[in-house]
């Protein structure tokens, strides 16, 4: 093979790959679990039915990565949301509104994340898109409190990386409690305390 | 059967019930998940095989309920501390040490308690079970918080079935980060970062 036709078989691998990821998330919204069957997701791709082994090792592998590119695509408003420019304490009411929403609009998907989330200690690829996705998220958001520690908009006591995982644990606890008391859970009222929380600390900041 | 045999009858069931699950406890600490076979769980329980179906419908049952009694027996002393005498900051710093020690020294389990958790959306019987554990933490910390908040301890806006759910939220978020990035995952340093938040609100609410 010379080059060009190297990097033009690097293309087609790529687009048959993303449009099997596409055709599971599809399938995922319209069918939920029980329609992701590989004849099902190969027809919808456009790709025979020997691709989906080739290119993921198998259906739940690329059912897997499917769901940890739906949650970074969710969480990429959350992202943008945080690192625009703007004055600090809206953008973290505006997260933590954005956050609910996608909650409230995903809550049947979210049981579904759950058993990703317990099958990562068994299945190192799991588990390594999953770290990538968390460990993505704690920067973003470490580099947000430390810019406003640095402007001294935050209390001296705050750690950006223990605060960037405190925030990210709340995400994922509030998610764990809409799974496991869906009737009780309001994940808005949670977001509410926790973000009022975040602005008594910058309050006290401001008045040492 | 006369009412005496049946007393006895019930009290044979209760305890061979829970025989059944301190040895599933038991062979969980010492030999994991790959050690609990139905005939070492029998044997261990000093029961016949067919009691695990009499009893809990399957081994995954039993198993489940085993590791449900044993994260109620693990959070006990965080639920005496909480509802024990003495200055609430004090205790709220005593239950947030407790937690990380239980986390550092129940690490291996963690993935375990996530998989009981994913399994509970299809297991009406898990998810009962979980739930009740949640909500019995739950109340114990809002009576907590509600007694704070009479005192004039807390900011008028914390609520306190809101503010009981956020600090569940922050456990079960470090413990799916425990599980997603153990080497980062920090669980002193983030149950510190909150601890410093709550305390904070409490500043604020006592200098207004």
């Amino acid at each position: 093979m010379n080059e060009v036709q190297r990097r033009s078989s690097e293309d087609s691998d790529a687009r048959t790959r993303s449009r099997l990821i596409e055709a599971t998330q599809q399938l995922l919204t319209t069918g939920g679990a029980r329609a992701l069957t590989s004849r099902a997701i190969a027809s919808a791709a456009d790709a025979n039915l020997a691709s989906i082994t080739y290119y993921f090792g198998s259906k739940e592998q690329l059912v897997t990565e499917s769901m940890i590119a739906a949650a970074r695509d969710l969480l990429a408003p959350v992202v943008n949301t945080l690192s625009s420019d703007g004055e600090p304490t809206v953008k973290m009411l505006e997260s933590v509104a954005l956050l609910n929403r996608i909650l409230d609009e995903h809550g049947d998907d979210l049981s579904a994340y759950l058993e990703v989330l317990a099958a990562s200690p068994t299945n190192p690829s799991i588990a390594a898109a999953l770290q990538a996705l968390h460990r993505d998220m704690a920067r973003v958001l470490a580099e947000q409190i430390d810019a406003q520690l640095s402007a001294g908009q935050l209390p001296s006591w705050v750690s950006p990386t223990a605060m960037a995982q405190l925030i990210l644990a709340v995400v994922h606890g509030t998610l764990v409690a809409s799974v496991v008391d869906p009737g009780r859970t309001d994940s808005t009222a949670i977001g509410t305390q926790f973000a009022r929380l975040l602005l008594d600390a910058r309050t006290t900041a401001r008045t040492k």
